[in-house]
């Protein structure tokens, strides 16, 4: 048995869950959230009880202390050194990374290096990174990268075709991103149809973020995402692929920058963009069927125009996937849009229907259940499942694997 | 028996087609070149013999003036007033033009409006038809736009997942573009497979610039360009549709403004950027199986690559639009790379083979044939065909019907 912490750090937040190994009981799980803010706040969740406590944070040094500080006064652990591992998450590993690593010297120069492709993630994850170094020094370090499970895809899903040089020089190509969550929906998915030798899934990522990934016999094949998470499908905010021309002529119309339009991609688009509501596919859904009592024609007509379009590209994307992977065996749905949403799986399904002979089953669609859920119905030639995902625990299972903990 | 031309005026061209119709006989064919240049050309075919001059050609005025001096000269007509009617390609129609359309002064302003989204194409349009109108003042004049045939799709197909007010008020969506030649090519594989009530076909319109539709019951459902012919598939120059995010990190490392991007990405991008070869697909076929003999090792790599993207790019859009269309009866390639590259067409079936149960014979996809070319095989579930496009009639039938020519 061991303790094994999960850490997921960001710009100004860090979030942390505590597994005994190999179990993968969850002991404590939390976060802390407006770090270098004039006021944070800093949240535990012990035996049922959830804890917040409101305080500045100045730093992510303070954010670790005050967690692990915790961690002995609520007597979750007798001392420090009981926690024998950390993993990180790390959202950009670049073409080097196709597994999780130990981290040493060379290691977080790659990720130093790589925040040039991921500027608000990778150097927040090496503050958090050192905050627990300095404080756990005897304790083993292991760096869980989003890209490692899409390093699988070849050259002609990963290049683009733009000119060879910005490929080899600039590291111009698609990487793909919620890498750990595609590979442990994969493996979960992969387990329910039995472990068969060779298998084909599509894995429907859509939380705030949104990804696909095709999978054949549980390596990567392809995914949505692209150089960063902004391409591919709709998301809550983010536009998903776009005619390249559209920025330029913005530029021009609008009189702004080309940062300033990849903000409004990244954050004021997709189901927000379209909606005028919300980049919450709740608030969309609430407006659609009007569950307040309060939603103008107007809202209705463009809740449903965002739900038809959403549903209409990701469709696109499976499609796309079932031809790619030579047919499909399973098809799961994750992250809070995936997992929540029974309306939009109900749309995007009922796209693919016809063409690929896969068929929901309405109860099972929206009967509400607590982990795995198989949603199609018995003509369907292909399962579809509704996985809720679940990143940590890979870290950790990966963490254990390279430390060689028992 | 009536005469009319088919009229495509670019920038610097202006090329044309004489029909007697409605038999659809060509009478004369050519292009005048580098109009407003130093030293421009006209080329005219008749009567199976070619005649090129080369002289100044300052304006469009001059073209116009000087080809129809030459259907006099050559005895092609005996009097200008033979000719009935003239058609002319447009290229953007924007939202207004489901259909061809008889010239009238709101068609013009429509068309000038519309300059704004092809700067490039629609003055140059607007030119060759005032030469023709000044030169020809009693014939019926007709727009056929590269836009109508895709105004059939639906919102869920042309809206992009942006703010809404783009759509309104800056006219962001999809337009789709090489609209003629899909509706020629599509009305041609629909009448192959035997003019069935219900048909689902997807066209292939590879050429220098490229771009795929799905086609429903003779409606386009759906198809690859967006706002402008720079999204979707990749091409010999374009780049297709990438990951948004690319212009301002591009624009940052290499000290570029969006519009020196956009023109990378319009010129230096697809064959010609991945292979570093050319964006003629016959130059990447030349290298790939080192014809010359001169191919080196890095030459035949980069023509594979270049290849391999290509096929996987088009296969991926031809899985979406199975999708789409619940099924598919009917699969045409038609352009330049599509009516004769037959070792991408098989890289592009092959893609799809497993998963589509589509298959070429390998013999009659080599085979060089005139006209309509059947290359599935008899066990293909979908038929697959080499359909040569043909926009000039479509823009000579249009004309006919509309100004109810007998």
């Amino acid at each position: 048995m061991a303790k094994v912490m999960a850490v997921n750090a960001g710009s100004s937040s860090l979030k942390f869950q505590l597994f005994e190994m190999p179990e993968e009981t969850v002991i404590t799980s939390g976060v802390v959230e407006r770090i270098g803010q004039e006021m944070g706040s800093f949240t535990i969740k012990y035996n049922g009880e959830k804890k917040v406590m409101e305080q500045p944070v100045p730093d992510h040094k303070v954010a670790v202390d005050l967690l692990l500080e915790a961690l002995v006064s609520l007597h979750i652990v007798n001392q420090l050194s009981e926690i024998s591992a950390v993993g990180h998450r790390i959202v950009q590993g670049g073409p080097y990374f196709n597994d999780s690593a130990i981290v040493d010297d060379d290691v977080v120069a790659k990720v130093e290096e790589l925040a040039e492709l991921a500027p608000l993630h990778n150097p927040a994850h090496l503050v958090g990174y050192r905050a627990f170094k300095e404080a756990l020094p005897n304790a083993g370090e292991v760096f869980t990268f989003d890209t490692a499970f899409h390093q699988s895809m070849d050259e002609e899903r990963y290049l683009y075709p733009l000119p060879y040089e910005y490929y080899t020089d600039l590291k111009v190509r698609k990487y793909g991103a919620h890498g750990t969550s595609h590979k442990y929906v994969s493996e979960q998915l992969i387990q329910l149809l039995g472990n068969p030798k060779h298998s084909r899934v599509i894995v429907c990522h859509l939380g705030n973020g949104a990804s696909l990934s095709a999978v054949q016999d549980g390596k990567c094949v392809d995914t949505s995402m692209g150089f960063t998470p902004l391409a591919g499908v709709m998301m809550g905010g983010r536009c998903g692929s776009v005619d390249p021309s559209i920025m330029p002529y913005l530029c021009k119309k609008l009189n702004k920058t080309p940062d300033e339009i990849l903000d409004i991609y990244n954050h004021e688009s997709g189901m927000k963009g379209v909606s005028g509501i919300s980049s919450d596919s709740r608030d969309i859904e609430n407006a659609l069927f009007n569950k307040d009592g309060k939603s103008t024609p107007e809202q209705i007509d463009r809740a449903l125009k965002t739900s038809l379009l959403y549903a209409r590209i990701v469709s696109k994307y499976i499609g796309a996937y079932y031809t790619e992977l030579g047919g499909c065996d399973a098809i799961a749905f994750t992250a809070g849009v995936g997992e929540n949403a029974a309306y939009l799986r109900r749309l995007i399904i009922d796209n693919c229907s016809r063409a690929l002979s896969v068929f929901l089953d309405e109860e099972e669609n929206n009967r509400r259940v607590d982990g795995n859920h198989l949603i199609s119905n018995e003509f369907s030639k292909i399962e579809v499942y509704v996985i809720p995902t679940n990143e940590e625990v890979m870290i950790a299972r990966d963490t254990v694997r390279l430390l060689n903990i028992r």
